[in-house]
């Protein structure tokens, strides 16, 4: 029998349109799930079961009155715990959060309750989203490894089953990563499309708020819950929110994908992945997509910005936080913080500047190659054992795991466009991994069409974790 | 006989217009006073006669062909010595840019020759108008006192009559502070309204530029000759120019004006400023305006802001520039950007903050009180002996006169609005000072017609400096 968790948020979405099931049934299907994979994910800071139930009983009875508010009324999503929610703990994965109750929602959550979704719980993040301490949180794809962040919940309890959906966050690629990782579509939309407001700072220049979900339509409808301008986020861009789905299927022919391998397919690149996505280009070849390699040695400063950017920034939001409660920092992110102190305010402008060169860089590509999208791998590894993330890498590559896997995500958040993570490949150690579509500011409809036409020729969402498959 | 150089730029302008005079003759009239003013004046870094007589020559063939631009076609005016001029020896007061030629003119510089303007010639400014060091340049109505900086030959030269009008940079108050010290009126435009492409940068947050002239009807044409958006300029606005002028003699009745004691009225405002701007302040009320009494505390933090600000953006421009050519700096430009290397990147971020919390709280404060401007004096003392500049004030008031220059004028850039000083008395030491008119954003037009207003009741700007009044 189909549980109604193996089903995507877009299945279950069209299944509650035509009355079949109720959100009751969902929620309680998601309860169930995580009851059996809890102890083995530990996804959830806060599960919502009594207010999901409420929530999920109004959604039905408006709906039974005929009042669907869209695509997400009725559907149980998850929430990352560093984005505000009124009345309900908001902890940042932080003991210097402990209890604290916000009196509202960030914008991104009460524009999905005003969609209609439901509020299964918060789930865990890495501390102030920062991703150096780790939370018990495990991937089902493998209990021994990193199992991605900072959005380490989301990507835990989607993979899991236990929520269709859930809210990530992504200043380097914190949902891009834990995406890869765990067999997800993951977006960081164009910076300025989904409000900050109500999101607790990493890097607020860098900062963005985005969906993870199994499939790339799940991944739309989700977006487009969430997005549009809010007058409460001085970063929030005044653009009109399209329907996402709207281009869905219509293919790729004749689209330009932009392909840079000095960067990205360099010597520090898995195999298997180089091989699957190698394959990734050649399909969409021959779907129809002219493939066009681009030269972009800007790339090179871009870690060295981002991680100053990030320093400061980070520092400026705690400087007086870290003053009063010092203890209650993990030692690792307090080392972040009292870094970030000592970067001169020259490197940080500095850093700035180097970024501004970089997306004039990029976007002078996007223009002159006339590029619908980029294409990379998401990480240049799979994910690697937890107690070897500061190690040096099994391959040899001159480089720790843990300073791979934001390689190849970090310069979407300094150039602010568009970039989605799309499944495409498990390595033979059973790893899941992904593929990067970057595309231009505000054109994320243009992204999610080209990663479906990908994705409806291939079965990457239908498989299972292993921890979780016979619970 | 009055000389032709004792018109003021819209009065030529009118005359070029009606063809009762040419621009070659403003040309020499300017050459002549330039003669005979510049020993007394220093206003001058480069005196372009011949490109001046040729530039003068075309505009009038030009106009006598019927084709006149509008009404800048032909009138001399001066450039401050930080704005690039194609060609044409560009030093920003700095050995470090000895005899540097740029390969094209900063976009004012480029959109005042689309509107036929003349330039008479380069004027002087503190190196990189930081405002430390001196250069020769003396105000002719003291030669004794500090002439104001950093746009200190555009003061100079306007108030010599040896040019129309200048142009100047502001990043905390070096048009207005000239402007105040010798009887001009000069406009800090709202930020992002004058592209800033081809002006070296002071702090490229808060710098500004804009004309500084002898009557507002001058200002208001030069400002419109300058402005405009550019697509070159990162920061400039996508916002239509008007016509400055087009409700310059609508007086005020009915116009709402806010006055802020606690912090502009304070013990340290000379005594004659204070009953000046008092008395400007009745005269509105009695010319229809409602005064509005306004309370701002946040003007508390902005000095501190604005000076961190500045240190760290200037800092990090002249990074690579102080490695490379430290011996050919002032010493006293040298010490401020290597002080600006201390600051830290989380202080530069808190004074940004702050700066955010300043200009929220004075809009919310335009908008409660549906103020059209604020008034206030434009600095709280006239001048200060150039001797004196760094010791107590005369006064006994706890502050250093250099100090005190920018007291009242660096707000108006942290808020990014427009700025107007407007001459409005002189002391019994024959020392000129202003008031000081802040607008809503790209609202410049309302501020020239309320200094308008004041103006044409009064003759300050009639009255010619000692040192150059029977020359």
């Amino acid at each position: 029998m189909t549980e109604l968790t193996d089903l995507s948020l877009s299945e279950v979405s069209d299944l509650l349109g035509a009355g079949e099931i109720s959100s009751l049934e969902l929620v309680e299907a998601n309860l169930r799930a995580i009851d059996k994979t809890e102890p083995v994910a530990h996804a959830y800071a806060n599960i919502l079961a009594d207010e999901a139930r409420e929530a999920a009983a109004r959604a039905d009875a408006e709906m039974a009155a005929g009042d669907r508010r869209g695509p997400l009324h009725g559907v149980p999503i998850g929430i990352k715990d560093n984005i505000y929610t009124k009345g309900i703990v908001t902890e940042s994965g932080s003991q210097v959060m402990a209890g604290f109750l916000p009196d509202h929602d960030a914008t991104c959550v009460s524009n999905l309750k005003r969609a209609g979704a439901v509020i299964i719980g918060k789930v865990h993040c890495h501390e102030f989203a920062l991703g150096s301490n780790v939370p018990p949180t495990r991937s089902p794809w493998n209990l021994d490894c990193y199992p991605g962040g900072s959005s380490i919940g989301s990507g835990a309890a989607v993979t899991s089953r236990s929520s269709f959906g859930a809210l990530g966050t992504d200043t380097g690629g914190s949902i891009r990563v834990p995406s890869s990782i765990n067999n997800l579509v993951g977006m960081k939309a164009s910076f300025g499309r989904v409000s900050i407001y109500g999101v607790v700072p990493v890097a607020w220049s860098l900062d963005h708020v985005g969906p993870m979900t199994r499939k790339v339509k799940d991944n739309a409808l989700l977006l487009g819950g969430m997005a549009g301008h809010d007058p409460k986020d001085p970063t929030s861009a005044q653009q009109p929110v399209p329907d996402f789905c709207a281009d869905l299927e219509a293919g790729v022919a004749g689209l330009r994908i932009g392909v840079e391998r000095d960067y990205f397919f360099y010597d520090g690149l898995l195999a298997e992945i180089r091989e699957s996505v190698e394959a990734v280009i050649a399909e969409y070849r021959q779907l129809g997509a002219e493939i066009v390699e681009i030269s972009l040695p800007e790339l090179e400063i871009t870690q060295d910005a981002l991680f100053t950017i990030v320093l400061a920034e980070c520092s400026a939001y705690h400087r007086k936080l870290i003053r009063e409660h010092s203890d209650k920092y993990d030692p690792a992110t307090r080392a972040i913080v009292q870094l970030g102190e000592l970067v001169p305010a020259t490197h940080y402008l500095a850093a700035q500047q180097a970024r501004s060169l970089y997306r004039d860089a990029l976007l002078r590509v996007f223009s002159e190659q006339r590029l619908d999208a980029t294409l990379w791998p998401t990480m240049p590894i799979a994910t690697a054992p937890q107690d070897q993330l500061y190690a040096s890498r099994a391959d040899g590559f001159p480089d720790t795991p843990v300073g791979s896997m934001c390689h190849h995500t970090f310069n979407a958040n300094l150039a602010g466009l568009p970039a989605l993570s799309v499944p495409c490949g498990i390595t033979g150690d059973g790893l899941p991994f992904g593929f990067q579509l970057t595309g231009r500011a505000f054109d994320e409809a243009t992204v999610y069409r080209i990663a479906y036409a990908y994705e409806r020729e291939h079965d990457w969402h239908l498989r299972k974790a292993p921890a979780i498959a016979n619970l």
